[in-house]
């Protein structure tokens, strides 16, 4: 016999990394003041990311909380730390089948890279598919479609039914912008808003959806002892979601001289016809990662009747908040 | 029987904050082409000021090495720790009687506020006016007078017989950016070339210098528990140098509501004739100072014969590079 799955929340987490401030000072204000996140009836858990990394203002204290979702390491008794650790507790308060059951995970970030005001998501489930595609029909927002990249896993949002990030720059570490704030919440309660509709059965795809899905990522030329031989060209720097042609300006060396972009045989064809587009150009967080940049494909993707009906599935078990 | 002073270097310290990257990079540049970078044929010392904190990418490890060169703490056999052993270590060799002395220190910063290409001087002291005065008239930089505050002592150019911060921004902490880079090396260059033309004799001064001189600093609104109640308005973000009047929008709540700014009595007439500019707007490592942003009064000094003298008697200690 089948048990009935439990009603469940929508999970909001903010400061999965703790030296990105703005979602972290909002998700105070929301969780003092509720009516001031427009949450469309549904009932939402708040919570922080990683307070042990917020408190001390750092990414994380021994690994990347958002690295560390892998079901090899959760399972693993002999994987420890305070970001595994973590992990495992913010399964079991409010996984899909933990204490507080959420259905449907929202990833709060900002970045130092000119992103704007967009989503990740991370590989092609359904119900992201759909959840992005309203999102996008509503706020234009760009979509990075992070897949089959086996150096960058374990994401937090994998570990819910459907999820996705909100991400937005550029904004320093360690500093609360108000438009970053403004945007963030704007995406946030549009993406809600989506989740109501699907959980009312009236929710409406665009006919189709722009992504830029992910290719490769690029390091900045290193000496042998991997110091920086030279920087992201200026004409780079803040350029996210524009596509590089063939010998663009790609590195600045300290003498001045120019790098200028030279495509793989792989990737010769996308950069001559405009289709190869970089993100995260210059994140902070990313140069201990070895990326300067990550290479996208934008494509248009056909939005297919399948997806709104996994976000239904998903929608279904969500309940409303009380009174 | 006096000994003659030996003769000095220019000290060039990067990297006083460990997670301000972008002259720590130039500087392994220059140490490794010394060409690359114009000494107007001055001896100098390159240091990275605080090489376990950059290894960590962090400010600082226990205290804030550049809030660290104050002579009671220096002195004091029970103030330990990595930061003051450090301090203690950089004037044992390069201090002005060190082991390989230096008459001037140049201490080259970057920060997430607007501030441009900028310099900061401690005080009045005749040597550093001359220096600013003919940087300003070179460059056009605008000057930061950091004078009477005894919450905020200890800096280390304050060591040296002369010398001053070149302070540019914004940049994220942990992020290289060629613009960057390019203005910390133009005002580290100029400045060289002033103190060559001093020791040579032929250096004069503009009749006159602007300065802003710092008058007060401002913390965000806080609760009791210490959360910042408000953000600072987008009107203000980014907009450093510029006069702020009563009035004007200066915080930002996250509902949306605006506070003005209301002068305090002693600022009052000051705003009123735009003669208040607020710097270091929503500097990333200032919020745990409780400093949102630092008020200054623009002020026009009439450049004095005493300060090029001043800048001549320690111009006269540096030697060139052999050869």
């Amino acid at each position: 016999m089948d048990s009935l799955p439990r009603a469940a929340a929508v999970l909001v987490v903010a400061g999965t990394h703790g030296n990105e401030r703005n979602a972290p000072w909002l998700l105070q204000h929301w969780q003092r003041q509720p009516a001031s996140l427009a949450s469309a009836g549904l009932r939402l858990e708040l919570v922080l990311g990683n307070p042990a990394a917020h408190g001390r203002n750092q990414r994380y204290l021994e690994r990347d909380l958002n690295r560390s979702f892998r079901s090899d390491l959760l399972a693993d008794p002999q994987a420890q730390g305070p970001e595994l650790e973590r992990a495992r507790q913010l399964l079991a308060l409010h996984g899909p089948e933990g204490e507080r059951p959420c259905a449907v995970a929202f990833d709060l970030h900002s970045t130092t890279s000119a992103m704007g005001n967009s989503l990740v998501l991370y590989g092609r489930r359904p119900a992201d598919l759909a959840l992005a595609a309203a999102l996008q029909a509503r706020l234009g927002l760009p979509i990075y479609l992070h897949e089959g990249d086996p150096s960058q896993t374990g994401f937090l949002v994998e570990c819910w039914p459907c999820g996705l990030v909100i991400e937005v720059g550029p904004v320093p570490q360690g500093v609360i912008q108000a438009p970053i704030c403004r945007q963030t919440q704007l995406a946030l309660e549009a993406a809600l808003a989506v989740l109501a509709e699907a959980r009312q059965g009236c929710l409406r795809l665009p006919p189709r959806l722009w992504v830029h899905r992910h290719l490769a990522s690029l390091d900045l030329p290193r000496s042998a002892d991997g110091t920086p031989l030279a920087c992201l060209h200026p004409l780079r720097q803040h350029r996210d979601w524009r596509p590089i042609a063939p010998a663009d300006p790609l590195f600045l060396e300290p003498n001045g001289a120019v790098i200028p972009y030279q495509p793989s045989p792989q990737l010769e064809g996308l950069a001559a016809r405009g289709e190869l587009v970089p993100v995260f150009i210059n994140e902070a967080a990313y140069g201990e990662k070895g990326i300067a940049l990550s290479f996208t494909q934008r494509q248009v993707l056909a939005c297919e009747a399948g997806w709104v009906e996994g976000l239904k599935a998903v929608a279904a078990r969500l309940d409303l908040v009380a009174g």
